[in-house]
C-alpha cells in the first residue's frame, strides 16, 4: 500500500504549475518538498522505448532493449481482443521492469488514407475494430499497474503539417468514425491517461479544445484520468489548462510554468483549475507508485515467443490458389528471393522505434522449418546502402534459383525510409526494382508466393492476379521471421483479417482529393465514408476488401439468429463449422444496415465481431452482442446519439464482401425525434403522425381557394410545396395561415 | 428622356420600407404620392413568363404566350457568347413588349451534381463557361433596356431542402468554382439586379449574409445594381436589409415592411441603410422607365426562327460512326420511334415554364425535310397519362417499322414529371420501358440513331456502345423539333459541346456521397473537384467528357502559341483547319495546368474558349485571351487572389480529353507570398530564399551539439523536423534559439 501523497491544495502555485509539466523529456516535475516524485513516461506503443538519460532533441534516438511486439498494423489484423490483452500485459511487465509508470499507447487513430505515414502505428480504418482492440491493450497494460496513454486524441490522421493542420470534419463523422473508438476505450477500459494530438480540429488545437478535452471526454464519456499533451503539442499553456489539458510534456525549462503562475497571480486563471490539473497529476503518480515494483523483471524468451505467436496471428493470407502451405518433403526445393527475407522490415520509424531484445529473420526460420526440403536464397534487390546494387545481376541470380526450385517465395515490401512518423507517403507503390524482379521471377517459375512487408497498404493490383499466393506480413516485430515461416509451412494456420481495405489504386480512395490538405487545413470531405464504407457505397472494386483473410481450412456459417437485446441492442448468434481438415480460426464479422433510415447510412457497417477457434470438423456457436451504443448514429439535430426504430439488417460474414447470411430484426428504438417547428417544412408536417392531421385540418378551414391545401392537392406542385418551411409558406401572399396560427399549430403538434 | 424620380431622403420611413418590397407577386410597391411607379418583374430565364393578374400561390401557373427559347442546358452547350447575346436581346424585346422591367435570369449556378433537379436552368459544371455565357445573356437583355437578374446568388446547387439547407463549402472552392461565374458576370456585364438564393452558405442565409451581398458583391466586385430576394427567400427582413438585400419579393402584405419601420423607430436599424436600399429601388425603377416602350412589339416568327437556329447550335452530336447525316435519296426509308418525336419535351417544370407561341415537333419536321426518303413513325412508349400503355404492343409496332427501314431514329428521354424546380432526381436512369424498347429496336435493325431529350444528364453507359449514333438534344425550346431535323439531315452541321460531363454511373460523381445532404446541411466535400476536375484527377472513365461534341466535318489544330500578356495573363493563338468537305464550327478549348503549383490544382482547368466557323478546307486563326484573373487561384492564407509565378502548361483541344497541342509559358506572377512567421515550419523557413540562410546562420552559431542544426543534418530526422513550427522547436528542451531570437529572425526575414 502506497501512502497518500500531498494534495494540490497544500502546494504553492509555483509547485502546482511545475507539477503539471515535464522535468525532462520523459519525466514529470517532482515536488521534493512534499515528497511527490517524478513519474516516468516512455514511448510505446508496441514496445517499451526507454531512452538513456539525455536523449536527443526529438527524443527518438537509441533506447534500452525491449521486446519489439508486432506494431499496431499487425495487431489490428488479428481481430483478437484476448490476444491483444496478453500483449498489453507483457508490455506492462516490461514497463514495470524499466521503472516506467505510463507507456504512451495505444494509438487508435483511424486510417483515413492509406498514405498516412503513421498508419503502421494504428489499428484499423474502422472504429469498432480500433475501439475493441484498443481497449484490450489498455486492459492488459493496466492489469500490470502501468498506465496507458490513449492517443492521439483526436482526428490526427496524417503526418503532413501535423503540428498545425486543422482537421476540418463535420460532427457526425467526427463522432461516428473518429471519436467512436476513443469513446469505447474510455468508457470500457478507463486509460490512466489520454494524449491530446498535435493538430487542430475545426480550427481549434486539440490541446486547447474544451469541447474535446472536457465536454466530450469527461462530461459525456466519464473519463477519470489525466490528459497529457503529445510532446510539444501545447500552443498556449494557459488556454490548454483551462480546456482540460492537465500535463504538458516535455519540459519547457519552466517557461510555460511561469505563464501559469502569472495567470493565477493576475486573476486570468482560476487557481482551482490549476488545482484540478495538479491533483490529476498527483493521482497519476499515486497510481504509478502503487503499480511500481523495483524488483520487477520480465521473461525475455517468453516475450519473444509471445511476439512470434502474435505475429503468426496477425499475418493475413490474401490469396492462395493451393500452393500454400509449402511442402517439406524430401526432394522439394524452395527458392527464397528478396533481401527482406534476410533483413527483415519489422517496425516503422519515429518515436515508436524499439531496440529489440533479439531479431529473427524469415530466411533462417524457413531453413529451420523446411524439414527435408532444400532452401536456396537470392537477395534480388538491395536495401539501404545497397539499394543501388546491380539490379541486373541480382535479378539474374534470383531468376536462376527460382527456375530451379519447386516453389518460390518472393519477399517484397516498402523500404524503411518510406515509412515513418513525421511524413506521409505520396503513393502506394512498391519500389519498381522489386516489381520488376517479381515479373522476372514469375516468368521463370509461376509457383510464386509473395510475402509483403509494409506498414501501410501497398498497391498490389499490378501483379496480384498473376501470383498464386500472397501473404500480407505487414510489420511483424522482432519475431516476425519465425511467424512467416510458421504460416508458410502450415505450423500456424493463418487467421488474420484485413483491418483496412486494399484499394486498386490510391485514386480510388475516398480521401484522395482531400489528403493531406493545404494552407493549414484538411477537409474530411468524405464524411462517414472512410475505407470500406466508401467502396461499398460507390460499388467500387478493391484488390482485397476489409475483413478479408484466408485460412488453410474452410468454414461454413449457419443461418444467423438476431434478437433484440434488453439494452436496446441486438444479440447475434451463428454457428460456424470447420469444414476442412485442419484446425483453424474464423473471425465472425457482423455488419448492420438500416435500409429505411432517416439519415444517410453506409451500405453496411461493422458493428461487432468475434474470433473463434474451431477444430477440424467441429462446430462452434458464436455470440456477438451489439449494444445500443454500437447501433446508434449521431443526430446533429438532436445533438446526441439515437437508435432509431425500425428494421435493422444484420449480415454475418467472413469479410465485408463475403457475407454468409442475413437476418432482419426490428428495434423499437429510443423514440428520440426532433420536434416540429415553424421552420419544419410542409412535407415534414404532413408526414408527422400528430402534426400532419392538425395542419390538414387547419388548411381545410381556410377559405382561400388558392391556398396551401389546394397547392398540396396538385400533384405537379406538391413536391415543390413540400420543401417550403411552414413559416415561409405563411408569408406568401394569400396565405391561409397567420403567424399566430402557426404558433398554435406548433403547440398543438407538440402536445 | 425620363424625369429623375424623387429620392429616398424625401420619403417617409413607411414609404421607404414599402418601396423595398413587393406590392404583389410580380410588382414592387409604388409610392404614388411622389409618382414612383411599380416595377414589373417576371420569371425567365429562357422566355418571358408573365402571369395573368392574380396568379397562383406559388406563382407558377399559366402565363401569356412567349417564345420558349432553349433552356440554359442547351444554351450552355453552344459555347457561343455571341449567340447567347442575340438570345438575350430577343428576350429583352419580348419583355419590353410585355411591359416587364426585369427578367429573372440568367441562372448560372454550377451543376455540382447531375441530380440537381434544376440543372436544365443552368449552363455548365464549369465557372468559365457559366460566366462567359451568363455575361452574354445579360448584355443582350440589357441592350434592350430591360434588366437582368443574375441568379441564384449563391451556392444554390440543389433543390432538396433548398429553403433551409446550408451549403457548407470551403472558401477556395466557393471562390473558384461557385462564385467565379457570378464575379465574371458582375464585373463584365453589370446586371441591373442580382437575386439572392434561398439557401444558407456555411450556416448563413444568402439573403442575410453581409459578406456575400456587400463585402464580396459590392466591395470586391463593384456591383452597382440592386439585390432582390428569390421569391420568399427572406428569413429576417431587418437582417437582410442590413446585409445588403435591397428588395424583398413577393409581397408579405406589409408584415415585414412594418418590421423595418419599427426597427428604424427603435433605433436598431439605421435609417441610412433603408435609404440606400430604397434609392437602389428608385434607381432600378428609373432604368426600367428609361427602357420602357408602350408601343414595343416583337417579331414572333423571327424569334421562332432564332429559337430554331439556337437549338441547332446547342445540339451535341455525342457519337457518329458514319450513319449521320441521314440520307434523303429516293428509296431510302427512315423509321422514327419514340413518343418524344411527336410530343416534344422542350423545357423543364417550375418557375421557368413558358407558354410557347407555337410548338414544333421533330416528327413533322423530319417529314418536311426528308426529301425523297420515306418516314414511318411508331410511338414505342407512352408518356403522361399514356405511360401505362401496352408496352408489348408498342414495342412490336416499333420493331416492325425499324426492321423495315434503312435507318432508325429512336427518341428517348426523361418524362416531364422527372425534372422540375423544387426537387432533385434520385438517379440518372432513363425509364426502363424506353431502354427495353431500344434493345428491341437494335435487335431488329442496328442502324440506330438515338436522340435524347433530357434536362439533366442521363446514364447512357448501358447502351451507348451498341448504337452507331447518339444526338444529345437536351431540352431545346419550342423550335427544337426543327433543329433536330436540321441536324439529322445535315442542314445544320452540329457544333454543340458538352458543358457538363456524362458520367458512367452516378456513383462515379464527386458529390455522390455528399448529395443532397441531411439535417439542413450539405457538405461540398469534393472541394474544387467538380465535374471534369474530379474525373481527371482520379483518372476515372466517363461516358462522354466535358467539352466533347462531334461535327460532320473534321478539324485539325496547329501548334498552339502562348505568350505572356501585358495584364499578367496569357494570349493563346492556334490555327484551326477544316479538313473535311463541309463548312463547320469548332469550339477551341484552352485548358491550363500549373504542375509545380504551391497549392493543389486540378489536372487541368478550362480557362478560355472560342467558337469559330471554318469553311470546308479553310484555316482560321483563333486567339483566346486568358486574363490574369482567369489564371488566379484563391489563396486562403493571403485572403485574396494570386497568380503565382512559374510554368503554366497551356493545352488546346476539342474537348477536355481530346487535347491537340500543348505549350508551356512562364509567368512572372504577382509575387504575392505569405510572410514567414514564428509559426512557419522549419521546412518553410529553410526553403525561403531570405529566411533559409538567416535561420541556418543562426543555428550555426549555436553551441548546442544536439540542436536543430544537427537534427536537420540527419537525413533520418530531417523530414520529421521540417514539419515543426519554429516556435515549437524553440520550446523543446535544449533549443538553441530563444523566443526573443525568434522574433529577431522573423524581423530579419521580412526585411
Amino acid at each position: 500500500m502506497v501512502d497518500r501523497l500531498t494534495r494540490a491544495s497544500e502546494l504553492t502555485v509555483e509547485e502546482k504549475a511545475s507539477l503539471t509539466s515535464g522535468r525532462s523529456f520523459w519525466e514529470t516535475e517532482p515536488v521534493d518538498r512534499v515528497g511527490i516524485p517524478s513519474l516516468y513516461l516512455t514511448d510505446g506503443p508496441h514496445g517499451v522505448r526507454k531512452q538513456a538519460q539525455g536523449g536527443d532533441h526529438l527524443g527518438i534516438g537509441d533506447s534500452v532493449p525491449a521486446t519489439c511486439f508486432p506494431p499496431a498494423v499487425a495487431l489490428g489484423s488479428s481481430w483478437d481482443a484476448e490476444l491483444l490483452e496478453r500483449v498489453g500485459a507483457a508490455l506492462g511487465e516490461e514497463a514495470k521492469a524499466e521503472g516506467v509508470g505510463v507507456l504512451l499507447g495505444p494509438g487508435i487513430n483511424i486510417k483515413r488514407s492509406p498514405l498516412c505515414g503513421r498508419n503502421f502505428e494504428y489499428l484499423s480504418e474502422d472504429p469498432i475494430v480500433s475501439g475493441r482492440l484498443g481497449a484490450a491493450l489498455v486492459r492488459g497494460l493496466q492489469s500490470q499497474g502501468v498506465g496507458a496513454s490513449l492517443k492521439h486524441f483526436a482526428a490526427n490522421n496524417q503526418e503532413t503539417d501535423r503540428l498545425r493542420v486543422s482537421a476540418d470534419v463535420d460532427e457526425r463523422p467526427l463522432r461516428e468514425i473518429y471519436l467512436r473508438g476513443f469513446q469505447h476505450v474510455v468508457e470500457q477500459a478507463q486509460p490512466w491517461t489520454v494524449m491530446c494530438s498535435y493538430n487542430r480540429i475545426n480550427g481549434v488545437y486539440a490541446s486547447e479544445d474544451p469541447w474535446l478535452l472536457t465536454s466530450v471526454l469527461r462530461d459525456e464519456w466519464g473519463f477519470e484520468g489525466l490528459v497529457v499533451s503529445d510532446w510539444g503539442a501545447v500552443n498556449d499553456r494557459v488556454s490548454a489548462l483551462v480546456a482540460g489539458l492537465d500535463l504538458e510534456m516535455p519540459s519547457t525549462g519552466g517557461v510555460t510554468d511561469a505563464q501559469l503562475v502569472a495567470a493565477v497571480r493576475d486573476g486570468s486563471l482560476a487557481e482551482s483549475v490549476l488545482d484540478t490539473a495538479a491533483d490529476r497529476v498527483i493521482d497519476l503518480v499515486e497510481k504509478a507508485l502503487a503499480g511500481a515494483d523495483a524488483d520487477a523483471t520480465y521473461d525475455v524468451d517468453g516475450h519473444h515467443a509471445l511476439a512470434r505467436e502474435v505475429a503468426g496471428r496477425s499475418i493475413v493470407l490474401l490469396k492462395n490458389d493451393g500452393i500454400l502451405p509449402l511442402a517439406t518433403a524430401a526432394g522439394r526445393s524452395i527458392a527464397v528471393v528478396g533481401e527482406f527475407a534476410r533483413t527483415p522490415r519489422y517496425q516503422g520509424a519515429g518515436s515508436s522505434q524499439i531496440v529489440p531484445t533479439r531479431l529473427d529473420n524469415a530466411l533462417d526460420e524457413l531453413i529451420a522449418l523446411a524439414g527435408d526440403a532444400t532452401v536456396a536464397f537470392a537477395p534480388g534487390y538491395g536495401l539501404g546502402e545497397s539499394a543501388e546494387a546491380d539490379a541486373v545481376a541480382l535479378t539474374a541470380e534470383a531468376v536462376g534459383i527460382a527456375a530451379a526450385a519447386d516453389d518460390v517465395v518472393v519477399f517484397l515490401g516498402l523500404p524503411g525510409e518510406d515509412e515513418s512518423e513525421g511524413f506521409d507517403r505520396e503513393h502506394l507503390e512498391l519500389p519498381a526494382v522489386q516489381t520488376e524482379l517479381l515479373e522476372a521471377v514469375i516468368a521463370a517459375n509461376p509457383r510464386v508466393t509473395v510475402v509483403l512487408s509494409n506498414g501501410g497498404v501497398v498497391r498490389v493490383s499490378g501483379w496480384a492476379d498473376r501470383v498464386p499466393a500472397i501473404v500480407e506480413g505487414w510489420l511483424l516485430g522482432q519475431a516476425g521471421g519465425g511467424a512467416i515461416a510458421d504460416v508458410l509451412f502450415g505450423v500456424v494456420n493463418p487467421s488474420g483479417r484485413l483491418a483496412e481495405s486494399i484499394p486498386v489504386r490510391i485514386e480510388d480512395t475516398a480521401s484522395f482529393l482531400n489528403f493531406p490538405g493545404e494552407k493549414g487545413h484538411v477537409r474530411y470531405g468524405e464524411g462517414l465514408f472512410v475505407g470500406y464504407r466508401d467502396f461499398d457505397a460507390r460499388g467500387a472494386a478493391v484488390s482485397f476488401p476489409f475483413g478479408h483473410g484466408l485460412s488453410y481450412t474452410t468454414f461454413a456459417f449457419g443461418a444467423p439468429i438476431a434478437t433484440p437485446a434488453a439494452d436496446g441492442g441486438i444479440r447475434v448468434t451463428v454457428e460456424v463449422t470447420n469444414t476442412g481438415d485442419r484446425d483453424g480460426r474464423e473471425v465472425v464479422q457482423v455488419y448492420v444496415s438500416v435500409p429505411a433510415s432517416r439519415v444517410q447510412r453506409p451500405v453496411r457497417e461493422l458493428k461487432g465481431f468475434a474470433t473463434v477457434a474451431v477444430a477440424a470438423g467441429a462446430t462452434e456457436t458464436v455470440v456477438v452482442e451489439l449494444t445500443a451504443s454500437d447501433l446508434a448514429y449521431y443526430d446533429t439535430e438532436l445533438g446526441g446519439w439515437s437508435v432509431e426504430g425500425g428494421d435493422y439488417v444484420v449480415e454475418v460474414g467472413a469479410s465485408s464482401r463475403d457475407l454468409r447470411g442475413s437476418v432482419t430484426v426490428t428495434l423499437a428504438g429510443d423514440g428520440r425525434t426532433a420536434p416540429l417547428t415553424v421552420d419544419s417544412t410542409l412535407g415534414e408536417w404532413l408526414e408527422h403522425p400528430v402534426g400532419g392531421p392538425i395542419l390538414m385540418a387547419a388548411l381545410a378551414q381556410s377559405a382561400e381557394a388558392e391556398g396551401m391545401g389546394a397547392m398540396l392537392a396538385d400533384p405537379s406542385l406538391r413536391r415543390m410545396a413540400e420543401s417550403i418551411p411552414l413559416v415561409r409558406a405563411a408569408a406568401f401572399p394569400g396565405s391561409p395561415v397567420t403567424r399566430e396560427q402557426l404558433d398554435q399549430l406548433v403547440a398543438a403538434a407538440s402536445a
